[in-house]
């Protein structure tokens, strides 16, 4: 007779489904230490016998697997959790059986037939027998009593035996898995440090910081900004690229086509005579300048970001080098990065269908170990939707294999499958379109996507509301109010966002032309000296909204982001919370930087655990100002011109109005 | 110098959620000969170049594959589709590369320099030569020529060739494809043949089919009933098991524990010493009339469908034959089925953990293919979800591989997950929960899920509104129009529906006890004669219903199903179509039997094509009244004593109101 293909046909138990599962197991899901990863999966069998269903989960460098007995859930859902400690790879499955002990014992629980019971107890006893056969000692010979018991017992006593919690968790413990299936997938998770679920950017010119009597900015001098940026709270201070500047076809001063004697060009266009990826401009110092500045960064608390940008300019010494790296046209040119009938002749990109593209990745890649090695473990990656995604997989994997701690920030500003392909290969984090999200409709639509649609399981949001390439029209005519407003967003709404300064603080906002999203005298083209101590400055601003976010561990995470109505389509309300409560923050924001707005808020008060008909006191942790509200609707108004938005925090410890300051 | 591990670096493109799918993959979807399978993936590649996709697809059997050409939609959608015409298991898959010569092509349609048209023009030059270097013949020579031209044009010239569309076409089918990247799956659709989508099924008790002076019917008098079926319009005729029925234990009438002398028993307590599953019982007739019966449907239009149900009575020769097929218990009696308290000692489950397992599997698998043999091409499976899925999935994928044709129904009234999952592993149609859904919330949330959600893909349902174990309270209390409504709704929402008979036509519908859904006096234990004369029988109305679906293809497929608003809960409608809208279908049906009810239908007139300012008529195919409408409102008033459901046909060319008869 032919035999089956099929190697466990008594595997009755079907486990489906099981999630989180980003594109059926193709790429793993994130998450950093100390956060919890609650599997589900559909699990269920043929019948009405007893299921038993086990999450196992381990580090992937670990040899075996620790257990959690999953719960069962309505509709045939099993769930269970395990927690993350350590950066680095973690491997989950499910595994389940039908148990014919529970079955048996569930069974006997019903059963009302003296002979019935009598014929189970037998049964029950060549049960726990075959158990003890499988294991030792003590577990052996008390699961030899159960047997010799339940054949001597009358129905009463069988039935009770039968229920025994101890003979149960022995039997659970030992449970006959001869027939059990486990999942076909084993599903990832890749644990990066908390830094990669919520951090704090501040992108700086290095070269603008200009010592005294000098015109280009050094290492040396860029450290005495160090206090300033640490005393706005940011952890992590990223730098456009600090290597050598080519020069031919460099840009001048607002992008014009030729700079003139003496313009330092583009920091993107990089590589000189001096040395490419892996030398540091000689105007900013050396490498032991560079090390002492990284260093200096940490002693105030904040990491060091590059920006990596693969490209080159025609000086790069990789085009001498590696001429096959690059494409070259018949005319005996390398194509340089055009888009008809713009031209980038400035730029070489890499030619990534080279037949020499395995060297290539592997000198891509010592990019980054070089800069490990200089202490730096996170880089923010100019452009990488230009790059081959296969390259990335594997470039991150790689990295991450060798330094698990590393942290990737794609800037992508591009279309969403894209930015979401290049998360789910490896990106720490996204850049996102929080910039150009202005209305409540749009912020409140693209910050539930990001917080509760699926995507969230490997999509981790960095919102930046400018960067050097961008000044949004909302930022140009809004003023200060708007400046106070969209960082205080991005602060609140995002457990992880950036301002590029000291242009965001000093509210440099004049575009090159109309219509343009470019910086009129951009950093980018030209250094800038900028008067840090301005009255109007909003650093003091800023340094406050960071000390809300460090002391408040709602702000600290993005999925429990939950918006409320407010009456008023100018007025945007959110909260957000830690998993027990214990930390509420509710963000009430005018998004008309010109007028003063009011209107009604309707909190979901069930989300936020508290009583219908009991007031509480909210908390502004900008203005001190504290409030006392009575039950989900609530009045508010904000006046952009002294504070377009509200960080409360929620007491619900309820006094009386007459222990309020402002009562006294 | 370590190697990646990546053996396709240069493939560039990313092709992801290629689709339909069902879970990622692991299971076919289903078509019938003639649809097509539209095929969605979201493909895009680094950069800016232009990239071809090309739909792969293939009978299993085939050795190469065809290909469609994919078409871009928004947002790196792209789609294609292809049509299926045989019965059986086809393939799938979608392949894309970044294509060098369209984006060459692309950016010289914008290039404005006319030293980079020059140089753009040799390039365009050297691709056309390299293509030309892969063909032969003709089209080399062609190739050769456009390369000529390109070199020696101006760049005015030159541009016009590079639009040029035979050399576009040239260079399309001859692309350079080394970098291709195919999706790593392939996907897989079971094609049934039309009967799996669109059936009417009548299920009988042959042993209802008494010759005068008999006590017992035969498949010689169930001949004689077969015109009468056929003329109510079933194409399905289903037999509950024929096989020799057990005695030990029997039941008697009315499920009675003790069967009295010469009562039949149950026909699924399977197995005597006559013979089991491969066996007829002798009352019946032998396998000469059987295939005669068989032979004889055939002729009126019907098939015979019969009923599988893998369990045995305590009679069955399997006990003996095959002890080890079935649980033993230590007192040396076998296990029969119970669910504590209850006991059914009549009826032996199969072990399917016994270690003789693939022998069981392998002879429950000949039971199918000797009713094949014998004619037989559709199974209607007893309780499938009580038997390990494994099972399922080989037995079907063995028998449908040797005979694609065979369909597959199954009675699975359990938890939802289960049937999704027995529809996944192979079944062709699946009993469905339409019994138990009456109000208008019910039907439209649940007929919804069904047509729209993406279980569409493999789960077909086949409505029923009463079984032999299924009497409804809607029906026990509803009457007459209670039967004419459930029948409608379940000839016009689902394509495949059935009917179990003559019990519905004659509006069978007394319980056994209060509360029960057991018919009083259940053929299930007995066998019963019925008057098929009777005045108030619903032979004609059905059979009205059958002819309609005939005549209407709207109603012979699922997917196109639309609810539209009534300002009345105890009113529905809905509306069914073709693809080019020539056939729609529009059912008003009272959901109360008691009461006429009123309201205004409002219409998605546009998923119609109707015109809002234009009359349109609407011809009741069951009452042959016409109606004229005008608009997306109109208002309907249904009587349930006369006839609770229109089965409105819409006729787009519009007369006026003097054409119609009623006007007359």
């Amino acid at each position: 007779m032919a035999k089956t293909s099929i190697t466990n046909g008594r595997g009755r138990v079907v486990i489906d489904r099981m999630r989180p599962c980003v594109d059926g197991g193709r790429f793993p899901i994130k998450r950093t230490v100390g956060e919890t990863v609650a599997v589900d999966a559909d699990v269920f069998a043929d019948g009405h016998d007893v299921i038993r269903c086990v999450l196992l989960h381990r580090n992937s460098a670990a040899e075996s697997w620790s257990e959690v007995p999953m719960r069962p859930a309505p509709n045939d859902l099993w769930q269970a959790s395990f927690a993350v400690e350590e950066v680095g790879r973690h491997l989950y499955t499910v595994t389940a059986w039908v148990d014919r002990f529970f079955t048996w014992r569930h069974d006997l629980g019903r059963r009302t037939d003296r002979a019935d019971i009598a014929l189970a107890l037998r049964i029950g006893a060549e049960l726990a027998l075959e158990t003890a056969k499988r294991t030792k000692g003590a577990t052996a010979a008390r699961l030899r009593q159960f047997a010799d018991a339940l054949g001597k017992a009358d129905p009463e006593q069988g039935k009770a035996i039968g229920a025994d919690p101890e003979f149960g968790d022995l039997m659970a413990q030992h449970a006959e898995r001869r027939f059990a299936v486990t999942h076909a997938q084993v599903l990832e998770v890749v644990v990066d440090r908390v830094r990669g679920r919520y951090s704090t950017w501040y992108e700086m010119f290095p070269r603008s910081c200009v010592p005294e009597g000098g015109s280009h900015g050094t290492f040396a001098e860029a450290e005495k900004r160090l206090p300033y940026i640490a005393s706005m709270g940011f952890d992590v201070l990223y730098l456009p690229p600090i290597h050598p500047i080519g020069t031919t076809f460099r840009k001048g001063r607002n992008n014009a086509l030729v700079a003139k004697p003496g313009e330092p060009g583009s920091p993107w266009a990089i590589g000189a005579p001096e040395g490419g990826h892996k030398a540091i401009h000689p105007e900013l110092g050396g490498l032991t300048e560079f090390r002492h500045f990284v260093a200096a960064a940490k002693e105030h608390g904040m990491e060091i970001a590059l920006d990596i940008a693969f490209q080159c300019a025609p000086d790069h010494p990789y085009v001498a080098e590696h001429p096959s790296w690059f494409r070259w046209r018949p005319d005996g040119t390398v194509q340089y990065a055009e888009n008809p009938p713009k031209k980038y002749q400035d730029i070489y990109p890499f030619d990534f269908e080279s037949d020499d593209w395995e060297a290539l990745w592997q000198e891509l890649k010592s990019i980054f170990t070089y800069w490990i090695a200089q202490g730096v473990n996170i880089f923010r990656v100019d452009n990488p939707h230009t790059k081959p995604f296969p390259m990335w997989e594997w470039l991150i994997g790689e990295v991450k294999r060798e330094h698990p701690g590393t942290i990737f920030l794609a800037e992508a500003f591009t279309r969403p499958k894209i930015m979401h392909r290049l998360a789910k290969l490896g990106y720490t984090q996204s850049y996102t379109y929080f910039a150009w999200r202005n209305t409540k409709h749009e912020l409140t639509e693209y910050f539930t996507e990001l917080a509760h649609s699926e995507s969230r399981e490997y999509f981790r949001p960095n919102a930046w509301p400018n960067t050097p390439d961008i000044l949004t029209e909302f930022l140009q005519y809004g003023g200060r109010p708007a400046a106070m407003l969209r960082v205080a967003l991005a602060a609140t709404l995002a457990a992880s966002y950036g301002i590029y300064g000291p242009a965001y603080e000093l509210i440099e906002n004049v575009p090159r032309d109309p219509g343009s999203e470019e910086f009129r005298d951009s950093e980018k083209y030209q250094v800038r000296q900028w008067d840090l101590g301005r009255a109007d400055s909003l650093a003091r601003y800023i340094g406050r909204l960071n000390e809300i976010r460090r002391e408040n561990v709602a702000l600290q995470s993005d999925w429990s982001l939950r918006f409320h109505h407010v009456d008023n389509e100018a007025i945007i309300c959110y909260s957000k919370s830690n998993e027990d409560l214990s930390n509420i923050v509710l963000v009430v924001a005018n998004l008309d930087p010109h007028h003063t707005q009011s209107g009604w808020v309707t909190l979901s008060l069930p989300g936020l655990v508290l009583d219908h008909d009991k007031p509480f006191q909210v908390h502004d942790l900008l203005s001190e100002a504290r409030y006392l509200w009575h039950g989900p609707r609530n009045f508010v108004m904000l006046d952009p011109a002294t504070s377009p938005v509200h960080v409360f925090r929620l007491r619900r410890k309820v006094r009386t109005e007459h222990d309020f300051d402002y009562f006294l």
